[in-house]
């Protein structure tokens, strides 16, 4: 399980992040059930964002995969396309949520929502490449 | 904040370039938060456009950005694609929605709709014109 | 039909009350098919009131009753309680929504919200007695 | 308007009181528009919470009412019983939703779920208390 500590760090380094590009994010992190443990919406960001980065954080965790995977498969002719229709309008499918790792199995995952695809992609990689080297054993 | 006369002055602007173009529109205001200050349908226009003017309205100051330019964003391939699924149906992804702004921020949208999206643009454009009318520096 | 322009006059009445009663208003007149003709929100007025005077409106139109009679009917143990589960949840069941009628039918209806149910009531009677008296034939 | 320091800092007062009264809660700050600032939930708090602490803050400020004193209208034979109903479903008629003022408006609102009523309540008024802290005047 993720703890609401180790939400806040993951936020932290997502943040830190946007703050780095400069465009103000929402940022969401969901546990194993694809239910939200902390949110922020930095100053200035969209508020249409706030549903649309704890869905994201959702939809990660729900398929165990990037959204930004989902979407090539949700398009017009892809594998999933409508899939977006299901879940009562929780999935999203363009960038910025990512599933949360610890020994290789998902107990959790981010969302991002704010800027243009790739911006919220890079800030959610900043969570999850944080998560990950908390991980990694320390080296004597 | 945007008070319910100016929301009044701005709805009476859009009706003008309505009558002008021959096409009765439903218009709304919102609020800073997205929420209706005011909303006319004109007479002979849709009432499925009801839903929508208010909601074009909400998008626009959702995301701060006009409906008209999400909705190249939001075409199958684009960064936004699926955003209509998120904020519970009220994203609305074509032309007819704009942010007002009031010394270069925005306190408020106009949605509008009842014809082609040229015709909602060009009525919502209206509206903002006005209310960035009258903000100009008096002249001297 | 009750036109844009009659839709103004019953809101202008029915604001002209809120205002003698100190209380500000959202005021929504609605027409025949229970669809939203006009609205305001009156300024310092609730925004969770928007929804609500919208669909008092329609409400009081969709069964031809004063929502302030549907609130006894549907109270714990009448005849109509759990009614507002119908409809897609824009049943309102309490005061401040009343048919507008024109040679005794029902052409549409107002609907008000923005203070305690009295208040909402006196507003919206107002609304319904000027579009009564607009009917009256003129005395010779 | 609310930073989401500000934010941030309101949360942590009433994490502090929910520890002090050993109930682990899910805790929600929004802006004047009723829309999520931030949000956490404490180790062990309800997944189910999360969603509920979310809608007493949008109902608190979209009311300008604590949901404790909208429950006592929202009671069978009450002024507003029915409410729930209205606004998608994002009316909550229990205690701990409060809005939060600054000289003496509102300009968002906490919502508090996890516990019992009284529980919710008071982890509420220790966020608003805060708040409302901060604004007294420097004594000399």
């Amino acid at each position: 399980m993720i703890t609401l500590n180790e939400a806040r760090s993951i936020i932290a380094a997502a943040e830190a992040m946007a703050d780095e590009i400069g465009q103000p994010m929402n940022i969401a992190v969901a546990d194993w059930g694809g239910h939200l443990i902390a949110h922020v919406r930095m100053d200035g960001a969209w508020f249409g964002s706030v549903d649309i980065a704890i869905k994201k954080a959702f939809t990660a965790r729900a398929f165990d995969i990037s959204t930004c995977d989902l979407a090539k498969l949700a398009r017009d002719g892809g594998d999933f396309f409508g899939i977006d229709a299901s879940n009562q309008g929780r999935v999203m499918i363009f960038a910025g949520g990512i599933p949360l790792c610890r020994e290789g199995r998902a107990v959790g995952a981010i969302g991002v929502s704010g800027g243009l695809g790739a911006q919220d992609q890079s800030v959610a990689e900043a969570g999850t490449a944080y998560f990950a080297a908390r991980e990694l054993p320390v080296a004597a």
